[in-house]
Parts: C-alpha cells; structure tokens; sequence
C-alpha cells in the first residue's frame, strides 16, 4: 500500500502515520519528493487497510499495490493455467469448452430436442435454465425441480455434463443433485453466502460477471468459492452496461486477454445476452474465441420464435451445426487445442 | 407495445406481424406513414413481449409504451404519494426522515454510544450492520445475531426503530425480530428470492439501487415487494457506478425529481457509499434534501478512525448535532414538512 | 511516478528499470516488499512518463502520484480560492453567479425580453448562444453575427456581462468583441487549438465538462487556458453520459466539493442541459447551490412553448423571479456570500 | 414521431397536441389504449421534433421512430454496402484495410523505417499523425508541417496512402495536399465545423468514434461530411470509456455488427488505444476482424521502448509480418476477401 501524503502535510503528520503504519507489524518507507511524500506500507494489507487512513490529517489518498485477490491470482499458481475436468470433459488449458442448450428449460420435447442437436453438433457441455432470475415478478420464473428432472433426463440421453443457474442458498442441494456446474447469475455475483454454498458444494461453478462489476470485484467474488476448497471456478464475460443502447450489454472481449494475465481460471463469453439479437451472436462468438476465450455459452432453441424467454437471441438449432464449424476454424486459427467434440 | 417495421418490410410480413399480435387478444393498430409502419399493440402487455417479435422478419425493433411496474407507479395510487409509519415514526408524505448509525455494529459501547447521540440529535431511526456484504473474502464480515442482540439494545434505550440490512433468505426471521426497516443492499437489489421474503415480513423495506440498476429496474424489484402484499417500501439512491474515480460512486440526484413522478414510494438518498469521505457528506446530504429527497441514511461513528469498517466516511458523534441542523434548515427552504424531532 | 514490478521480476529487471529512471535526471527509490517490489521516481514526471515503461520487462504497471495540472491545482495558489471581475460582476470567492437567458438567441424581441426578465430578477450575466453545436446538420445552427449583434443590444440595454459560446477558432474575434466570458461546450473540451486560443483572448472562459471527462481531463483543458495567461476560467458541471436514460444527462454534483479541493477555480453548474424539463431545474439548481456550487447557469425563455431549441428544458420568464428567491435562500443556508443582486 | 400520452391525460389536452402536430403539415394518428393514449405524428421529423411537445400539458415522452440520419442509413443505398477507392487502394464490399504505421512522426529515419516495414508485410495504408491532440499542454504536439513533409516523403517511397489527423480547420489545406484520407479523431467526432471542412475536402475521411459516443451520434457526425458531398467516409471503432479500469477503454466490438445494419459506410477498429498494450493488440485485432470489421488501424513503431508517444502500445515492426499473417488468416476464415496485399 502507497500513502501519498498531501504536498502540504506537515512532518509531524507524516511522522505519525508512519508511526500508524507500523503500529500494524508492517513497515514503513518515506519517500520525500520536490512536491509530496509518499509512504510505503510493506507487509499486511488487510491490516493497513483497516487503519481507515483515506481520513488522516495530512493523507491525500492510498493506492493499492498488492491485488486483493490470491487464490484466483495468475501467481498463486505461478502463472500455470487452470486445466480441470467436468464429468470428463476437459476445461481450461488450450480446450475450447462449447455450452449450448435452451435459456430456460419449457418442457420435455424442447429440452430432449434440442439437446440432442447440441450433442450431434459437437457442444462439450448442456445449458439450461430451471430457476430464471426475471426482472419483473410478473414474468415465468422457471419451471424449478421439474426442470431440473428434465435437464436430468437430458443427460442420461446425451451423456453431456449440464450447465444450471442456482438463485437461492437453499436449493443448493436440489440443484447440485443434477448439475456438473452451477451457474451463478450476473445479479448474483456478490451475493456472498451463495458463493459460500457452491464453494461448499462437489459441482464446478460458471461465475458471470456482474454488468457493473470491475475484473477484480469477479475475481474477489471467485475468490469466495476457492475460499472454500472448490478450485473448478469458469469466469464468465456476458456483457457490462454502458451507456450505449443499440445492443442490451456492451461485449467487453478485452477482458479476456486482461483475465488471461490476472487469473488462472478459465474464461468463457456469452454472447447471447449482450447482442439481443441471434445473427450477431455468430459474430461476437468468432470475436471471442479470436480474442482467446476458453469456452463459449451460447443459447439454442428448436423454435425460437415460440421461447418463453429470449427467443430473439437464441441460435436456431438447424443453424447450430454450421456455428460450430465456424467456431472450430476460429480456434484452430488462434491456436487453441479444440475440445475433442469440436 | 409499438412495434416499428423495417423500411423494406413486405405487406405480407406486416400483415402477419399484426395477425400474430392478434392471437393474443390484443387490438393491433397499424400506421403506415411515408417512409416506415409502426404497429401499435393494445392489450396485455406481457402477451405481447411473450411473442419475441424482435427476431421476426420485418420487425426492426420494440417500443415498449406502458410501464412495466404497476403497484409501483404513481398511477396506481393516482398520483397521491405514500405516507406510512414505522413504528411511530412517519415516513414519506413531505416528512424528511434521517436514519443515521454505524456502517457496521462492532460492539456495546460503540453501538449505544452513537444510538444515544443521533437520537439526541434528532435522527428519526437507527442503522446499523450485523450482517456486512463485502467484497473481499477476508474481510469482516459482521457480528451476525449478536449484532442484532445490541441493535435491540440500542433500540430499548434509544426507542429509535432500527433499520438493518438481510443478505441471506436464511436469516429473515432473526432479522425480522429486531428490525424495524430490513435493508436490501445495493448488491442484492435483483435477488428476487430476499425480495420475496421481505415482501412477506411484517417489516417495512429499505431497498437500495443497485450500482449500475436503472430506476426501471428498481421499481420492478419494488415490485417484488409490494406483490407480496408488503406496502412499506422506501427506495434509496446510494450511488451509481461511472467512470469517474474521483469519488466510489456517482451520486444521481436527479433519481429523486425522476422517481417522484414514476412512483409514489418515499425516496432516501444515502450520501456516505458515494462520497468516501465524511467533508463530503454534509453538502451531498443538504444537496439531497435541496432536491426533494424524502430522507437521508448516513453513517456516523464515534471514533471514526477507528471503525472497522468504512471509518472515513462516517460522520463524527460530535459533529452530528449541527450536521442535523443544517440538513434542517434546507428542509425548510425546499418545502419539506420535516420529521417532529428534526 | 510509483512503478510496480510484477511479483516474478529478476533483479536484473528491477535495477535496468531504476537505471532507466536516474537516465531521466531523476531518482530512484527501490522499496523491496515480500511480494513484490515497487520503485518510485523522484522528480520530472513527464520525463518519467515519456520513457514509457508500461512496455517493459517485469514491469506490472505505473502509478501517478503527482498531479498533471499545475497552474489548475489548489495549491498553485495554496488553498486560495480564485476570485476575479467580469465586468464588474464578481465571480467565485464565495459569490453565487446566476448566468441566465435563452439557448439560442432567437430574434430581437425574445432575447431583450428574456434579457430584461433575468435582469430585473438578479441574474449576474446573461447566456445566449449565436453559433450552436447540434447533433444533426439538418438542424437550425443558429444565427451567428446576426445573434451576436442582438446579444450586445442586450448587454447595453441591461448592463449584464454576456456569456456565449465559441465554436470555431476562425470566430474568435467575432464572439471576443461581443463576448464578456466566453464559453466552451462540452464537445469541444478538448479542442485544444480552441482552448489555446481563447487563454490568448481578453475574455473570461466558461469551460464546459465533457460528456465523458474525469475532472482531472477537465483540469487538464483548464490548463491549456490558463497556460496562455487567462487566470479568469470558470469550470462546469453540466451532467456526464451513464447507462441511465430517465433523463438526458446524469448531473454529477460530487463534482462540486471534488472540484473546489482540487482546484481554486469557481465551478458552476449547468442544471438545464441534463434535466432536460424545466419541472425538474429548480430542484436541481437548488441541489446544486446547497452542494457549494460557486454559481448556476440555466436556460430562460419567454415562449417555452416555441423556441427553437430546447424548449422543454427552459425556464419561463414568469416563473424566474420565483426561481431566483430559492436559489437565494438556500444559498444563505449554504453559507454563501450571494452576489449582490441575488 | 410516437407521442406517449399521460394515462390522466384529457380528452381536451390529446386533442391540443394532435392539433398542433397537424399544424405542422404532419398528419396525426391517434391510438387510445386500456391505459394511455399515443399519438403517431406522420411526416417530417423535424418539423414534429422543433414542437418541443416534451413540456406540454398531457405529454409524457416522445418516442423517435425513424432515424436522424438519411445519407449514412443502410436505406439510403438500399442494402448495397460501400465501396470506394483511396489512391488505388479499395475500401469496404468485402476488403479488408489494414492501415499501419507509428501513432506520431518523430523524424525521418522513424517513419520512412516503419512505412518500409508495413508497406513490405502487405498493409494497405501508412498511419501517422503529425499534430497531435495531448491531454496535457505539457505534452509534445507533434512536428507539425514538418511532419506532413515526412508523411509525403514515406508516401514516395513506399506508394501507401497516407491517413493523418486533422485538428484545426485553418490546417485543412496544408494537411488535405499530403493526406489521402483526413483523420477526425475521437475528441472531435462533433466538431461540426471540422467535419463540414473535411467534407469540402477531396481527401476520404477516417471519423473515430467519440469515446462517450452512441452509434447514433456517429453517424450524425458522418452525416455533416456526406452531406458537403464527400461521400468517402470511414467509420472507427477505437473503444469506449466506462467504468473498467484494467484497460484505456472498452473496445465495443458489437458496433461492429450494428453498424453494418444501420450503414453502408465501412467499419474499421483501433485496437492499439483501448488495450494500451502491445500484447493484447493482437488478439483484439483478430477478434475485431472475426466480428466483421472491414478494417483495422494499428500502430507500429521501430523502437517502441523510446517512441514519443504511446510507445507501450505500439507493436515493434519485427513482429509485424507475423500478425498480418495472423489477420490474413481469420479474415479468411470470417469469409472477409482480404485486400490484395493482405
């Protein structure tokens, strides 16, 4: 932590936040330039940053050096890439890890329909929603434990491990019965306790990113689950808001190279939610995977005009073979080993 | 619902736009005008979304015209605006409500020693955390029930209605035993789940805006609270993220001349998460109040240096009396019926 | 300059970093922490900068401890707030300045009627713009020499300085002949040859936060002014672009006490522009004077209804007196020494 | 236009507006709702818009249905995308244009070297900017005329056409007789003045996207140069400003699929100013190509390490030929018929 001074701080000011600094255990190194003072704390974070001295006569502001995270950190594994698997399936190093599968599970035909066409496409993972989190209380909110059954059944037929979103810490269990890996929604990125709850559980956990959240808040929220013992955490970039509206979420591809430098942890896009719209989602898909993303989640559906919730960007399934080309070319071009489906 | 038709839409394609806007009952009214046609939808709203117009051929995009909340709106309440007690004391109405405490409750003394001094001072309720959201893992997290234990305390010896904030469905009970006001916080403002929960406590709710959540969105998660049959909703601007970094948020005063015309429901604005710094708490304060805010929620402590938690923006336990007495005479230039003891 | 090493840096990248620093003529301070190792340089920030180091081996990232700006900064003039004529009107140091009159100048008869309008009530200066920026080519640009030939028949009918904005450094002359203060909009913040040229003119300036500008970019434009020997800029806050679309700007009335410790320059606020409704002005306007704002510069118009630009946002001449009363007391609430007139 | 009327609107005030719409010339269709009334204005926009019904007595909100800009729309070349010559070099229907070169003319040996190196790994154009809009007044402004006469000489050399900035319209001609496309960079995308300048010009124009810019806007800004008659504009994605800080700015690649469905003009991308970063430069680049761009403008430099400007960012010319290989072969797969050289 660096404690630049205001230029007019007194000696006796800086003096005695030094004296605070190292009333904490760390140690403190004044540097006095033409202009200001700048005082390093070396040691203990958390214990400098608990002093409060962004209100202490004399302190102009602090910035952090040390990143807050250290589980989710590149160094903590020394710059080695997560590589995990999930029910077989190999995620993160060099793997292109494909999701496909409906926004919300609707019924038997729909969800049997469409994942079988997901599996003959070569797609390396089911999605499907049982739980919805819904803006409005007044739109369908998921078909709850029948959807789970039904994404179950899903997976006896197609041997895909199943992607699913859990909203409440008290259907961890149900949830974890049926899913390889729970998906924690954008609205739910700090909501602690449920990062507690899937950090305690056996399945891998997909973290999307907040649509206001920095990369460090994502990798603070990751850091909750691998708190917890659970290292198969998969970071999710779905789009932030901005002020631009031709689109519902500005793609941020860019954090996938700057993911890529901070973390280990895999890192897969969404695109479906940003764009809106199913012919930009070919598009922003191939953009993802050019800029090095691990995997894609993407939403198909076998009659997308007739979905209950967000037809418009959901992939048709008789298109979802030719996207899988398509993706395929991209990664061999970017020098990604392709999951062995794809 | 306005749907507007490409310019190159065929007759066919808007003939069958208007046949399918049909079938759900609603009246389709079509306008061709010299360059474009727009389709007005009349009806049920939520039918019309349901048919996922956006992908179909010749739509070029959705005009939602009615309000998607309606408990909410100022409409429902044909224009009259809430007024409701909490535990005797008003809120809404033209009264200027100020809940004022530690960010987090960190033990007896510090606890009653600020509950005796805001009520002293005027404040009309008491805040303070048992259960804290933070971003990082490592940080404190609260004292949890006995936390809630010395806010009871605090409350037999103050009489102040006590305002705290719920972060898990587990604990609404414990919760719902001490407070007067459960707060959902900015970071849970779409956990729909805690809404729900609230709605059906016997608690009134302080529902804060989530960091980048439109007013829109935050009268839909009002929404959620008031379906349950819940009325006493009090909504809280607390900051929005932007891209500036000279302070932690953006504070968005104009939320309040905005949502006194969208809703009925009293608006709060909390100055401390936004400015960071306590010299800047008094003027965001008097410049909310100038604004027509229907109260203010501010941190106070009594050895702010010393908090745990967020000490730098907190408002000194000396300072308070005549942080009141400003916030009072702004009260009383802009109109406001302020609270008795204000 | 505080530059972080990454955590795996050698040592040999560690001092050929320090050593490319002391090339510079300026210092190098190794701090060696448990982590990692952070070295600040000492002296010439721009030629720190200029070596471009980001790029480096072992290099993490850089940090500014300084400043950019210098004759902007609070303690160029050691906590001394500016203060300074225009015309006779005294403008920051504890004056609240009232800039009002139409958007656009109209015709003869609007602007002498606005102009006497505000006059009569107390407005320090009168705002007209001859040459407009708008969005669309197709829209009325206003009526340039012709407007600026009215604005000085209303400066000699009422006295008032007049405030009116530059668009094209080829007008320079033109606006500076008629012009007390002139005034740079914020699209043209960082037109830097604009700004240069008008820190040459005899006028004050009225600098304009861009839409997107941090307050260290607006400094940094204050600066290119000051820099030519203009020491009489104004700075401000007319709302900045966020994802919130209630209105048409989100005004940013932080930036007011964040500005005043920044800087010694007065900082008014354009509560017109972001409102987009006259309803919603006052209140704002209020806000912003209890915030601290130095003065308020707002849209006036005697036939609201039928201006040419911005009518909806505009105050009428009949409801300005009324609006003035406000502005004062809460400006006596605030502490401020009001201008005379108000 | 759509105006949304009040749901307490009266009969008399929707009667008042559709008057006053038909004053217009416009004709008024009036649509009553179970809950509100909306009135559809047809004819000419602008005339509706100069109205201001926005304050009128029953108005809520307007809605705008056709878009502001006519010459840039994809309806005003019916479909067909543009396509046009710069100095042989073709731009858009298909081609991709790789436009390179260092962000700043330092000196001859620099500029002659790197155009050498892009002209022989296959670019289509050389970049180079010779007045330079700095932040800081502080900052080096670029060598001005000198610079252009480098420009020119590099052009003799290696026959690529040249792409430099323009800053103030009293420089058009001088920069006009050496660049083939004139450059209007980000901090002057609505500098109408400027934009109506380079339109008179004969050189094409490259228009960078404002960084708080919609898409809208841009194409308005676009608008001001088509509509002078210049009709070879060049629209560029360069990254927007929010709130993530892990990089300059958010590079918005879905403009890029918008952008081909609201216009006819090509669309390049700059990622060399949102990444900051000359290692994550190349993955930005694919991925922009792979979303569709018809171009990219990259910045490259002989000695990054000791360039003036914006060094850490630029890519070293030995590592140039490996990254237009690299493009060449995602354009391919992206179905993109890449430019001859590429």
């Amino acid at each position: 932590m660096m404690i630049v001074m205001k230029p007019e701080a007194t000696e006796e000011q800086i003096a005695a936040v030094a004296d605070r600094v190292r009333s904490t255990g760390c140690s403190a190194h004044v540097s006095t330039g033409e202009v200001l003072t700048v005082i390093g704390a070396i040691g203990n974070r958390d214990r400098v940053q608990a002093l409060g001295l962004e209100g202490v006569a004399g302190v102009d502001h602090l910035v952090p050096i040390l990143k807050p995270y250290k589980l989710a950190s590149s160094q903590f594994r020394k710059g080695e890439r997560s590589l995990f698997e999930v029910d077989g399936v190999e995620v993160g190093g060099g793997h292109l890890t494909l999701i496909a599968g409906p926004c919300t599970v609707e019924g038997r035909d729909q969800v049997l329909e469409v994942a079988r066409c997901v599996s003959d496409a070569g797609a390396s993972m089911l999605r499907g929603g049982a739980y919805k989190p819904r803006t409005s209380p007044y739109s369908f909110q998921g078909l709850g434990r029948e959807g789970l059954r039904l994404l179950q059944e899903a997976k006896r037929q197609t041997g895909l491990p199943v992607v699913t979103e859990l909203l409440d810490v008290r259907d961890v269990e149900d949830v974890a019965e049926v899913a390889d890996v729970i998906q924690v929604g954008a609205r739910n990125m700090q909501n602690y306790n449920l990062l507690t709850e899937v950090g305690r559980s056996d399945c891998a956990v997909l973290l999307k990113r907040g649509l206001a959240a920095t990369l460090e808040e994502l990798l603070m929220s990751a850091e909750y689950v691998l708190k917890e013992g659970n290292e198969r955490v998969i970071l999710c970039e779905r789009g932030i808001r901005t002020y631009e509206r031709s689109y519902r979420f500005t793609l941020d591809l860019l954090a996938i190279p700057a993911l890529r430098e901070m973390t280990h942890l895999p890192v897969v896009v969404d695109p479906s939610h940003a764009a809106g719209r199913r012919d930009w989602v070919g598009p922003m898909s191939m953009a993802a995977v050019a800029a090095g993303a691990d995997g894609i989640i993407v939403e198909v559906h076998n009659e997308p005009d007739a979905a209950i919730c967000d037809g418009p960007q959901a992939l048709a399934t008789e298109e979802f073979a030719g996207y899988v080309q398509q993706l395929g070319a991209v990664s061999a071009v970017a020098g990604r080993e392709t999951a062995a489906a794809v």
